[in-house]
């Protein structure tokens, strides 16, 4: 429909779509590599999947992609190869067999660790030769390919400006700079939010089906409560960059403790397992204990942090 | 202004005045009952105060209150009477001075405390012969008055009913059922929640401040993403109240389990005590050592669940 509107209606986008059409290199057919290898071929690349179990890589041939014999037929085929395994050993044993070929490569990697995995990696394949380049998938694996997903990079910025078209076909993309180790950092810190989120939903789930509620029922008070409360997250912040955890405080952390104490008082009276609760009541305890009574739950923050632990 | 647009202009709005303001006590006075009273003076009732130390009743007397020599005295003289002091152990001494006064009393507690708590004080009270409604207070001092706060309710419908008016000055207001003790449970299970969101932020946070970044310049980034997976909650809870928790899982517990682990790791190699995720960490290794690797992240709830445990 829109080539209707081209200047050149004789070869109406031809020239547009082979400059954006590359061909990319899958290694690891899990849920997540697959939905990656998937989105590339629906928006039109020329994919080519390995996968150490070949049965995994047979319904993306289905749908159009070329089959490697190996991780290093697949890095060798492609102009950019992208790599998802469970974890960096898996990534190292991966790699390790495509060895031979990676020098001149671009390869990202979107398998999850921490920034020293990225960083040894990013070494590791700079003495290779290839051009490095870590990413963090924000997105669970049905939403790859959709507006809603995010994916944090960070290394080579030549390999993602270079290849940016398909970095973009999967997801939001996010550059963070050229430590490889910054996308793992940010990646895993929203991570950590996340099993905030989830350890506080599971217990308050816990308490309320305890007292026979349904789980269903009780999330919609849940989850507007949540929302009113990520509204006190910016001043909390202010106070973490600052340091200055008692200034402007409408609930200090004495009184807090008290809370967080009922809560595993009533946790135990209701026959459930205050673990997801005790470390801050344990953190906020010792603030008090140290006479920060007056200082916000921010303070916390300081007990947790390198400089501040002796 | 409004009083030209009613149909009996000699005595605009007495009659409905009269019926809607009340004289209400206030027992406690510290951040939150001070809210309170401000609150209900604000909107045109007639309010008197008592608190432990006087000089905190001194700006309120100020604004129009009247204060009491003691809580007998404060009892006597209203139609209701709100307590809201820092503990349980608090609110019992304050009422034990009263004792005399309470027959035919009609007393809301909004102090913070256990189900079991608001049991044991609404059978005192009741053997006292006062009606009796527990309350938990689901917002901060600045925002009482306001529609953004809500004010959880259980205990005596006939009192809620009553003096309904009032409670709706303060907060929105939900009466949960006739047993004392659900208002706190609800309550509780909320903080928790909180308190999980509040975990997840503090130690994301520590992360991303180690690598040198700003929690302010972060934290869009982070309510995004917490926002994005508040959206897999309802799918949790139904995995919680049918304890079906392997059936369409996105996201297997193995795999969230090494997520977990790279958290843990990631925060040692830049000096983040993992105190806030090791619990759930352990929780999804124990659930996977117990051979439910295929079960999404929901079944941990199974572990701190009383009739699930030994
Ligand atoms: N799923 C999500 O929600 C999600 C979200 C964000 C990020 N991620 C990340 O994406 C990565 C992949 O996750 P996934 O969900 O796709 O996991 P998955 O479904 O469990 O798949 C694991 C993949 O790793 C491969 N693998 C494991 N060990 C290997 C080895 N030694 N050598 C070669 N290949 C090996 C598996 O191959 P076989 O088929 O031969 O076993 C499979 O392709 C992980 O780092 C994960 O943290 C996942
Ligand atoms: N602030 C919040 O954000 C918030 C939010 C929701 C719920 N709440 C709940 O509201 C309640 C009050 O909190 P708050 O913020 O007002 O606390 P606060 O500012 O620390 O005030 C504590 C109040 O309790 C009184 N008190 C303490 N011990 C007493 C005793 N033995 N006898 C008589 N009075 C005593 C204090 O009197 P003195 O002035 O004489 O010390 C003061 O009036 C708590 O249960 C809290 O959990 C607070």
């Amino acid at each position: 429909m829109a080539a209707s509107a081209r200047s050149s209606p004789s070869r109406p986008d031809m020239t547009k779509e082979r400059r954006t059409m590359s061909r990319i290199s899958i290694l690891g057919l899990g849920a997540m590599g697959s939905a990656l290898a998937a989105t590339l071929i629906r928006k039109g690349h020329s994919v080519i999947v390995w996968n150490r179990t070949r049965s995994r890589a047979e319904p993306l041939a289905a749908a159009g992609a070329k089959i490697a014999a190996s991780p290093a037929e697949a890095i060798a085929a492609a102009e950019l190869t992208i790599l998802c395994v469970v974890d960096y050993d898996a990534a190292r044993s991966v790699l390790t067999q495509a060895e031979d070929v990676l020098v001149g490569r671009y390869l990202v990697n979107l398998t999850n660790g921490t920034p020293g995995d990225a960083r040894d990696l990013g070494t590791w394949l700079d003495a290779k030769g290839a051009t490095y380049l870590d990413g963090g998938i924000m997105a669970i694996p049905p939403m790859i390919g959709d507006t809603g997903a995010l994916i944090l990079y960070s290394g080579s910025t030549n390999l993602f400006e270079r290849h940016r078209a398909v970095l973009d076909a999967l997801a939001v993309s996010r550059h963070l700079g050229d430590d490889p180790g910054l996308a793992a950092l940010h990646d895993l810190a929203l991570l950590s939010g996340m099993y905030g989120l989830f350890s506080g939903f599971l217990h308050a789930s816990a308490l309320v089906t305890s007292g026979g509620g349904k789980a269903v029922d009780f999330l919609p008070l849940l989850l507007s409560w949540i929302e009113a409360m990520s509204g006190t997250l910016p001043d909390l912040a202010g106070k973490i960059d600052s340091g200055l955890h008692s200034r402007n405080v409408v609930s200090n952390i004495e009184m807090q403790k008290i809370a967080l104490e009922n809560i595993v008082r009533a946790s135990r009276e209701q026959g459930v397992a205050p673990d997801f609760i005790e470390p801050m009541l344990r953190l906020a305890g010792q603030r008090v204990a140290e006479g920060h009574n007056a200082d916000d739950i921010s303070a916390v923050v300081e007990l947790i942090q390198r400089q501040k632990r002796t």
